[in-house]
């Protein structure tokens, strides 16, 4: 990694960046990182014949997802209803809808499909969910496509893969009444858990062997299955082998932070995303460091808590992104981030005295991005080139 | 507390509640609560003759800053110059920006003194912020009323209340340029990590004696304070003394939370907010029911994780508000909540089929309410009646 620079009155004085212009705390995006992340995960799955369907709860914002996504049709993943329309509405057309089915959204999913024109799948796990899409769709003459939910690692939720009594009471109750069963997703959700090659291999192989299995099971009985779905951010990057599969879903992967830094998917100098924040007081009697970005900016997220190196709430780099020494974010107030050396660390090797620009990069991207109502997109040569909204809500 | 009635069929097909109608996950707030938790402060102080400054940092709403407040033009405390602006804009005149200065921040707050119109105060605890302040008075000729900041409990920032030096330095630079020395304060943030009535009387008088004595020194220095400002939801509920203090501040008290449950200051029937949520999935192999409330919907808020009882993500209660036993958000993935029962706890009395609705109640009425754009509020019927914005950003 390349190491920072001290602050010194020299460099202050110096032509003034554009990033002066912009308040803190705010969310920087480079562009160039995130180009890079995006074809490195385009490059690894084209010669495995499988699809790249970008979810794109991470970034939710339509300038990401075009460069994200491989045609401005899709595919395409969601967490909610709202980026469902949100997208559909900027073009996009094939779209699953990835958080388990509850039935009183059949109305909305109707409407995004119907009004917006979009193809817009749910996702499922019981015999009761199948039968209020069935009762729907023949109530309202309207077709719904349903994935199964597979689970393949006990992270959260889904059909065990090797039920297939579930399985094809699920699907039969579906096709028999004019849902249209589109195949089968997991999710290894446990990968984040993970940090060596072997483990992360085995994960993949494991999600994948989930998903392909299932979809036998399904053809076995009768029913169709055109789609195969895996995926996590994780596994995506460390599968050896997609046979069965026909697309593979991430989303972090775009971004990237410091808890899939952690697990070894990516380094640091990866992380496209950070919060900008000044320095607002000092206590030296205590070692700290005080600054204008607290949870409110930075979120709650402590995903490297449980990892080899604890990252507190954010990695402290100066305003260009390199890493200051051993900082981070010990603690987080709404709107105070307390920054110390983490234990056994060295010293930040320079000053950082009141009004000093830093830089925070993220536990988790997903989170901390969502704190933000946009990105302030940095160029090629570092300076602010755009600002790029997001949606959120639900 | 009331006990969750069975979601038994008969009532699932009774006269349809408005709360049906309410997409989830959605935040509610209870009308009636949050009048009877801010009448309850208000009582409280009255008769100690400190005038309540809320924290609007809470609600980011003006239609709860309405009823919070002590009257239309304050005072009031916020959290961001955002918030500033938007109760500047909306009437509200005595106003303190409760976050260390950050000297890039001075042209926007002469900006909302200017052109909104509102008394807005700032607050530091540094000679380098103080001549910053009095650098930009002197370069632009308008006043900007500065609070130093004292470090009562080791919890943050703020002068030590035993360095005369320092605060009279600070206290000379201010008024020596024109700035206007308002006063001092100072937050027991500690007070939220006790749970004993002795514990949280001590915490109370630590703040005051800390607030009180540095006023006295800066008197002592010839400087003016004419405001002496403590304050933190634990502390002024259990301060029996406040000798010396012009005024209490409070934010969290308005809606209240399942951490401030687990100190003392209220009862789980008191918290004002939930978010409402619907079942979306069961797995009985492994405990689990899934619902549509994940991270982005409850926060990442974990602070009853260091508190006699855990509370996970939040607790778990039926439609109307009343907890279902010792059901517990266990674990929270983005829009996926994982609801088990606490270790060694009983079981809901009842089924909870897919599409039930749920409400979870909150670790920190802050975070959760910062993760929705706006309060579904219910009157005294339960029935939703308005719905009320909140602003977000900085």
């Amino acid at each position: 990694l390349p190491t920072a620079e001290c602050l010194s009155t020299e460099r202050r004085t110096a032509p003034q960046s554009g990033l002066k212009t912009i308040e803190t705390p705010s969310l920087l995006l480079d562009e160039t990182k995130l180009k890079r992340n995006i074809a490195r995960l385009r490059e690894r799955l084209g010669p495995m014949k499988v699809t790249l369907r970008p979810h794109l709860k991470t970034s939710k914002c339509i300038d990401v997802a075009r460069l994200a996504l491989i045609s401005s049709r899709g595919p395409a993943m969601v967490s909610t209803l709202r980026e469902a329309e949100y997208f559909a509405a900027h073009g996009v057309r094939d779209i699953v809808y990835g958080v388990g089915l509850a039935p009183d959204k059949l109305d909305r999913i109707g409407a995004i499909r119907r009004d917006l024109g979009a193809d817009l799948a749910v996702i499922l796990d019981s015999h009761e969910q199948a039968r209020a899409v069935g009762s729907w769709v023949r109530k309202n003459g309207e077709r719904i496509p349903v994935l199964i939910e597979i689970d393949c690692d006990g992270h959260r939720s889904g059909v065990l893969p090797h039920d297939p009594e579930t399985l094809a009471a699920i699907g039969r109750t579906l096709v028999e009444n004019g849902a249209e069963l589109r195949g089968v997703l997991t999710h290894a959700g446990e990968s984040y858990g993970l940090s060596t090659l072997e483990a992360l291999e085995r994960a993949a192989e494991q999600e994948r062997s989930a998903a392909a299995g299932a979809a036998t099971l399904l053809r076995e009985s009768g029913l169709p299955c055109p789609i195969v779905s895996v995926g996590s951010t994780p596994t995506a990057h460390f599968a050896r082998d997609f046979s069965g599969i026909t697309e593979v879903r991430a989303g972090v992967f775009m971004f990237f932070d410091l808890v899939q830094a952690g697990i070894g998917v990516c380094t640091v100098d990866d992380i496209a995303i950070s919060v900008l924040t000044s320095v607002i007081g000092h206590r030296p009697d205590k070692g700290r460091i005080i600054v204008d970005a607290g949870w409110m900016a930075l979120s709650r997220d402590r995903g490297t808590a449980r990892q080899a190196v604890d990252q507190g709430y954010g990695l402290v780099c100066d305003e260009k992104g390199r890493p200051l020494g051993d900082l981070i974010v010990s603690e987080a107030n709404q709107e105070h981030g307390i920054i110390t050396i983490r234990p056994g660390g060295k010293a930040p090797p320079c000053e950082l005295p009141i009004g000093a620009r830093l830089r925070i990069l993220p536990n988790h991207a997903c989170a901390t991005a969502a704190e933000h109502a946009h990105y302030h997109v940095l160029g090629s040569d570092g300076e602010p080139r755009a600002i790029w909204k997001r949606i959120s809500g639900w």
